[in-house]
């Protein structure tokens, strides 16, 4: 699992104290090639932090020899200042490593507007560099959490293990600010395919589009959000680029529906499927729309079919349909047909963590499915204290 | 103060049953003339409740003469029979009151997707009728509350109420599904002013243009608001079209303003004023996206000045700015200077009900300011046993 089940990578994370309360706080992921090819995507918030701007800037290279990522810190808002100390950190990992800085990417997470100890995080590094091996991958998944209850690995391994086959793996943080544009989220996928950068992208687009961007855990948008994929090509083998596009897009989806599971203060898991859609944007947008209705949340929160906020969620979009014609089922009782009332309520089952909301649009052949959360009073209470 | 500020108004509130805990459920509101001019407001949810369409027709003819308003339920998403029920309650008062049934408007508000119970509700009507009277306003506001704790009443008088003046009364209910295209919002203004129905339909326009579609508790826009402003003409006065303007406008932000103020589990009322816009569009655009972010309102219920939030939810707008040159204050306290650290947080004081966050864009001279609420666990409370 995690990202040193790829043959090629070498990984460790350690408590550097960047965290006050000791546990651990910075990984480092190394790719030890034959090649050194990758991909990233990134935050579509436009106050984006600092390891963002400098790690774009990385990948326009399609060359990352090594990730350092922190928690304890986002290391946003914090001006030109910030921006040297990622450029510092970038430095370090080079020089413990021997790599050049400019293939080395950072990703930061934490809270917005304050510097990282930077006293800390520097000797950390070398710590790290020392610590590396080829089953680090979960001890670096552990150091990246922040209000994350438990480390998000997944793995995808195509034609076995034993010869000719490649294994795509990952890890994942990411508890709030869960949103399109990807959400206080940070993904390291590695792969030992054997594939130049620009496949890498084209995979990883295609696979964050309908995992990592249709999370909407809490309609809220990071400003770190960072998604990488390495290849080292060490299994010497070429995947078939649909196989491989699969193998990046299952792995996702795994650690997407891990991040919901595992969102603050969350007691229900909401699959939102839009169908009938007359265009795949539409089937989004209502299912954003769903997604992000706090009265709804609550009321999945309360085991409440409440079927009318879903419509009233539907009503405030620009998408194709007639507001007699919507069908909404919970738990697959169609408790609204016609944009009137269905099956009886009562038939709906939401005892489970698991919520199935279907709105049929009735107006085409498209759909898409949105994953959310219910908002809670737990929700509220961790959200309120986290900074204090 | 309310509806029966003005002269040419009765009104009537009482108790017919559609509660069903007995309370105030259904209110009466009579233009006794000798104008029956009026003009009208509603959501701008795609998924309307079938007074809406009813009443949206009705005021196409610029003419009220009464206007019936239920709580206890919402008539949305109730199909054809619903749209019936709505026309019976509009048959049954024109006869009691010797009216015109296509100049009866209909208000309700309540749970979606349930039919009102008409052998409650047509009775009532009689019964109101026979109630009515000058000083009714008062009940009239209390009978259309539904989660409100308090009801809620506004009044100004232009020019003494001795003679050659006029008056502005009006009444408001709504608690939850606060949001912009207004929100389970009801408001009923009369004026005694001699007014066309074109004059009032322009300063109502302007006037919840920047008051009620300025405020945004919950984010969710419901099936049902309505805002109706009815003249009688009775003073004899025809004032000055930007005195009257003026005076619609300052009722209605008061009426906004007690909303926010009762908005269902809030704690605190949140002022956020956008300043140094490009346009007053891209100053509404990033109020509300600050308005709508949950982590935002988790922090102020929790008295955090945790203005990282605001920037990251400026960063998800289309506005003109440079993220290096944002300022955000809080409570006065310029917490947040060109994208960065600005003054101490620990110099802000949110004790009060009311916080007031300053966010300057830095890119031109327009403004706006969007009202909003806290998240609480009261909140969620609230909302997630609602239709239970």
């Amino acid at each position: 699992m995690s990202v040193t089940a790829a043959q090629g990578f070498t990984a460790a994370g350690i408590a550097a104290g960047i965290k006050e309360n000791g546990t651990p706080d910075l990984a480092l992921v190394v790719n030890n090639g034959p090649r050194l090819a990758a991909a990233g995507v990134f935050t579509s918030n436009r106050v984006k932090a600092a390891p963002v701007v400098w790690s774009e800037q990385v990948l326009k290279g399609g060359t990352v020899s090594a990730v350092v990522l922190n928690s304890g810190g986002a290391n946003a808002c914090t001006g030109p200042l910030g921006f040297q100390d990622t450029h510092a950190t970038a430095e370090k990992a080079a020089e413990a490593l021997g790599h050049n800085a400019g293939e080395v990417a950072v990703a930061s997470t934490g809270l917005i507007g304050l510097r990282l100890p930077m006293d800390k995080l520097l000797p950390g590094i070398d710590r790290a560099a020392a610590e590396l091996t080829g089953h680090g991958g979960e001890k670096a998944a552990i150091a990246i959490k922040t209000t994350d209850s438990v480390h998000k690995t997944a793995q995808v391994t195509v034609g076995g293990t034993t010869g000719g086959g490649w294994t795509v793996g990952g890890m994942a943080k990411g508890a709030g600010m869960l949103a399109p544009g990807l959400a206080t989220m940070l993904v390291v996928l590695t792969t030992d395919a054997d594939l130049p950068a620009a496949e890498l992208d084209t995979a990883l687009r295609a696979a964050t589009r309908t995992t990592f961007d249709r999370v909407d855990s809490d309609g809220c948008m990071s400003t770190n959000d960072t998604v990488l994929l390495l290849a080292s090509g060490a299994s010497g083998v070429v995947p078939d680029t649909a196989e491989f596009a699969e193998a990046v897009r299952t792995v996702c989806d795994d650690l997407a529906r891990q991040l919901i599971g595992d969102a603050e203060g969350a007691s229900k898991d909401i699959r939102i499927e839009v169908v009938g859609a007359a265009s795949e944007d539409d089937a989004v947008e209502v299912g954003r729309s769903i997604a992000r209705n706090n009265l709804l949340k609550c009321a999945i929160h309360g085991e409440d079919p409440n079927w009318g906020r879903v419509l009233s969620a539907i009503g405030t979009t620009s998408a194709v349909f007639e507001p007699d014609q919507l069908n909404v089922a919970i738990n697959d009782i169609w408790v609204c047909k016609n944009g009137s009332v269905g099956e009886d309520r009562d038939l709906v089952d939401m005892r489970y963590r698991e919520v199935r909301i279907t709105a049929d649009l009735a107006a085409g052949t498209e759909s898409a499915v949105i994953w959310a959360n219910d908002l809670t009073a737990d929700y509220v209470h961790e959200n309120s204290a986290y900074s204090s």
